[in-house]
């Protein structure tokens, strides 16, 4: 399989993690979302979406959007299943899951940064606001939805295992670090997060490991 | 069952449409987002995320997400099933969904285009702008994603029958009519949309037909 994805993409790094909790080799194959690279013609052959990241499988499928290309991870590679098959751990995992890729994500990612700036011409301090918000409200509801159904003595978001919910949470932490964000009102994520980046599948697939990274 | 949800938004029309086609009964329990309801201590308990629509389910399960109430139906009500269960229409048709889900929906919801005007101060026509950029933008996708993937001759975004893609697609063709965008460039989806608009679930789930709905 081959994954084109930017190092600090966090729904690259989602499918990263996803492809490492399951021992699964790849290429990877850089796209640099900063220069543009996501819109090239290569790029649109394989992502009309003009994102990152996009899976091409073994049989040469190319698949976007993390969440989809995760399904078929576990459709197609189950050890270990990162969606549980049934129970209330299913729809708790994807509840939190997709309340990070629906509601905080897409708002703070950077074509929606570049055109604050560049189309409307926020300042600086604007756009910081913006960003920090839009975390605030996500994690809050996160922090709240983890004290109600998370296991509580589970040292990941759902139990003794990571899940979907995990591959989501660790990228979207990293990246609010990135932008200076203060968590600590969120003591229940922040030691999930923290256990995560104990774990070798978290730590190989960070930004910083990745053969493209640049300081 | 209960659901929690505003005539005019779209997560809540897709689950709307999802329980018409499973020939579901529930509660209708209108949340007015547009008069902030939507962050009431009432609502804040069923769901943290200050959204609609929350499912409340026959074993008293308040569930967010629109998408994950979805797999909870599916799950658990799986007749008709919205995501196939395996195949390549199975990852299609989660592409899809997700696109509209995470790429379009978001950037576009009351909560963004009220931050537009209230805290960055944009001009009626900059948000409108916003608006019609980001439908542009993820319909192109789509439209392309259907010409490489869909069935062509089907009626529906990937065969005979109606699946989560279509589900999700429905309701943002709404709204983006809704906003006066100009939709000629994407005939696929909008003879999908069409089609769907025949069909009796369909049209019991559309804004106008809900209880709550005011002109």
């Amino acid at each position: 399989m081959q994954l084109y994805n930017f190092f600090n993409s966090s729904s690259s790094y989602r499918v990263r993690i996803a492809l490492a909790l399951k021992g699964l080799d790849y290429q990877h194959q850089g796209v640099n979302i900063r220069v543009g690279e996501e819109a090239s013609d290569s790029n649109l052959r394989l992502n009309p979406s003009k994102g990152v990241p996009v899976l091409i499988t073994d049989d040469g499928q190319a698949l976007s959007q993390s969440l989809a290309i995760i399904d078929y991870l576990d459709s197609n590679y189950p050890d270990p299943l990162l969606v549980p098959a049934t129970g209330s751990d299913r729809y708790r995992v994807l509840e939190l899951a997709n309340g990070i890729a629906s509601d905080m994500h897409p708002v703070n990612n950077l074509r929606i940064l570049g055109y604050l700036k560049k189309e409307l011409g926020v300042s600086d301090t604007q756009k910081s606001d913006w960003y920090k918000h839009w975390i605030s409200e996500g994690f809050g509801a996160v922090e709240t939805l983890l004290s109600r159904h998370g296991h509580g003595h589970g040292d990941y978001c759902f139990g003794q295992a990571p899940t979907l919910a995990d591959v989501c949470l660790v990228p979207q932490v990293a990246n609010a670090l990135r932008f200076g964000c203060d968590l600590a009102g969120f003591p229940r994520l922040m030691a999930i997060h923290a256990h995560c980046l104990e774990q070798s599948a978290f730590q190989r697939s960070a930004p910083t490991e990745q053969p493209d990274y640049v300081a």
